[in-house]
């Protein structure tokens, strides 16, 4: 569905486009049914397919990621000349994509390594694409992808090149990561205005309708507000009380967060959600686990909800913030390790538009790297930094209702932990260094001068230098 | 260091001990300085090495793990005959191990890929040893490694056959990334008792020891207490102030929770304490962050701090049964995925002495498995339950304070997150399942019939059968 759509808008603007199928009848019936959207030119053959492009060839696949992508690569690779280009619009590992980079640079052949975000819909429409690869590939099919991309509200194309090799792919991992983050957050922000201030799907959409007008307008506070309101013509409950409560994923979440362990970088608010469907599916844990204790708790009553609605909104802003903050630091993290030179601005600006993170607070984030490119972190940002002040209050009193009334909301928790640990003059991690002393001489700093430390645990616990 | 203690601990056992070293200076130094303590056979060529070795031929191996394992392998595996077996004391990475011994089993080699904790201490006097690799091999081996393996307070042996190929590793490696999660939860306990109560580090040092006579009882706990108390002998201050607040970590931790998301058990509490230590390290971001707003708090009153003491060794002992739950939860993972079939009641019996998460609690889980060996989740235990629930109003407390006041207590926070979306009815996971049909047709499931359904969002929001 995605390659289809993806297709079809090359297409409709104005491309003459090969399309080509494993099984060749779907490639057939694409054409049958919208071959008066624009100029298809149907390749029954791997050979008529690669026939009929221009030179330079630009090949995109849209297939499983893993081995249906080397499967292709195989396929078409040795039917190419030297300056054409394969571009992978599917959610392939980064480090696949360096690897399959790097085996068809030897070829003279360019890998384009490309997140595509905007669902079916996106693909069709206008997506944010995220195209990773030589700086020549760009050149050459730049323009294109500018042309069928998504728009940001000032009018500027929803691509840019990101970076050599796999930092596209990278790119597109991370805005997952911080997709699962934004969803979680939303869901806590639901549960709590649910459980603890006792309001009803239906009114809970109109909160989020009314966030949508504010500095939380986005994509996904929008269909949020379809979910909920939206009423279950078989039983006539709401919607969200008759889907079953196990969420599923798929790779790219879990990939953001083993990734940024890798790197060394903190994020808990995604790690998190991930961690958040998990338990959700695990059914046989749950039903062991209905009758464990919990608070005895009220919902407030109806004059204080509206109030509490409202620090709702702090707190999942300022929540938001640590997502982002965490997202963009793996971004850099990675960036630095593999040699990109990623423009965070840029990564920020694609993202206004065409994919499910789309948001006004993007504009903000490209705005704050825009003024300092070498921000160490969006909290280091001095509007981000007083608003994130100005929410934490309410943003704690969120998180002391949930933590009473039984609610979980480790996505909040977590990213207030996050904030209260930067922030903090000391962190017990001096105290961890000093056990890692104790039992394994793994040595310390000190705070007073240079050098590496061993105290004697076992002997008189004189110090030495290590 | 732990090589070297490994060969004493054997020799000390009366076994005949054959030590080498690429650097033969080294081997020749232990048994000048320790020869007096057994047996020992220098041998300076790797073939000198294995001729002295009796058959079947046990080799323990101990350099660093990865390609120095695979090296010291590909020297010493020529020389062997079948039947003769390596034993790797290192921390591998399971999969390393599960491929090294899948190699060397084509030549009739047994590979036993080992954990061993307890540090050099451990090493010399007894460490909690966790072998994995083929029954024939614990036959030969078990009884040497009973012999020198730490005792439990009962006199058993803290060793026993874990299951196949790479299960010893990934049950040493869990058990690191739960010694994360309890050195992470002391941490935040430390950290409330001082800046929440008000005590200072010899004050807490006292209060550790009280919670070691109880069901805190443990090795870390016993050291934090120690670590605590200790004074710098350079400034007159307490240790723990003049330590740098940066916290090291090695590979285990990391892998503990990286595998956890491939087997989609989440380990929540684990990875805050992973990302606790990386956030300690990022003097940048710390940096960049300290004019961030934080709550005005003042300490409680003298009068209300040794009450507040008592709720944080609740709020401690309740993340800590959440610990060993999704560290248990991710064993058995292992074991179903690969089909090891782990005892978990033997893995907690064998940590209870020799390695560093050593803890009377051991004794709780042992039986909390012997009662019932396919429990699902050790909160599905009563004996558990009731603590954790008698626990959680005081676990609630710790966190409101930790909330109000700005301290940054992730653990905690994540192990009552985990407790209370467990328990919970229903989870906003449903909104989520919702979202992700909405913006990317991944279908839901209903809670009052069967089948996969989507909606129609962009039409006249009928439902379909998917």
């Amino acid at each position: 569905m995605m390659g289809r759509n993806l297709a079809r808008n090359f297409a409709r603007n104005g491309y003459t486009v090969a399309v080509h199928n494993r099984t060749a009848a779907k490639a057939r019936a694409l054409v049958d049914e919208f071959g008066q959207e624009g100029e298809f030119v149907l390749a029954e053959t791997a050979e008529d397919f690669v026939a009929a492009l221009e030179r330079p060839r630009r090949l995109v696949v849209m297939v499983k990621a893993g081995e249906p992508t080397d499967a292709v690569i195989q396929e078409f690779a040795p039917l190419l000349e030297p300056g054409d280009m394969i571009v992978d619009g599917g959610n392939a590992h980064f480090a696949d994509t360096r690897r399959r980079e790097r085996e068809l640079r030897e070829q003279g052949i360019h890998f384009v390594g490309t997140g595509v975000s905007g669902g079916e819909e996106g693909a069709l429409n206008g997506p944010s694409i995220m195209p990773g690869g030589s700086k020549e590939s760009y050149d050459a099919l730049g323009p294109m992808l500018e042309k069928i991309s998504a728009k940001a509200a000032d009018g500027s194309p929803c691509t840019a090149h990101i970076g050599p090799d796999g930092a596209g792919h990278f790119v597109k991992m991370v805005h997952n990561g911080i997709e699962y983050a934004d969803m979680q957050l939303i869901a806590e922000a639901y549960q709590l205005l649910r459980e603890v201030a006792g309001y009803s799907p239906a009114e809970i959409a109109d909160i989020f309708r009314t966030w949508n007008t504010g500095r939380l307008d986005s994509y996904l506070i929008e269909i949020t507000a379809e979910v909920l309101a939206h009423v279950d013509a078989a039983t006539g409950e709401p919607f969200v009380d008759v889907v079953q409560d196990q969420a599923e994923q798929k790779g790219t979440g879990r990939w953001t967060v083993q990734i940024a362990l890798d790197l060394g970088v903190p994020v808990s608010g995604i790690a998190e959600a991930v961690f958040a469907r998990s338990v959700s599916g695990h059914k046989d844990l749950r039903d062991a686990s209905r009758g464990l204790a919990g608070p005895k708790a009220e919902p407030l009553a109806k004059n204080e909800a509206a109030a509490f609605a409202d620090q709702v909104e702090q707190a999942l802003y300022a929540s938001k913030i640590v997502s982002y903050t965490q997202g963009f630091h793996e971004i850099a993290a990675g960036s630095e390790e593999y040699g990109w030179g990623i423009d965070l601005g840029a990564v920020s600006a694609i993202w206004r538009g065409g994919c499910i993170i789309r948001a006004a607070f993007l504009d903000r984030i490209r705005a704050a790297y825009d003024a300092r490119a070498d921000l160490p972190s969006l909290l280091a940002d001095e509007g981000f930094a007083r608003e994130i002040g100005e929410a934490q209050d309410d943003w704690r009193a969120v998180l002391v209702a949930a933590t009473r009334q039984g609610v979980p909301a480790p996505g909040f928790a977590a990213a207030l932990a996050y904030y209260d640990a930067l922030r903090a003059d000391r962190l017990p991690a001096a105290l961890t260094q000093g056990q890692r002393d104790y039992f394994g001489a793994h040595t310390y700093r000190r705070t007073d001068r240079e050098g590496s430390f061993h105290t004697l645990w076992g002997g008189d616990r004189s110090e030495v230098s290590a």
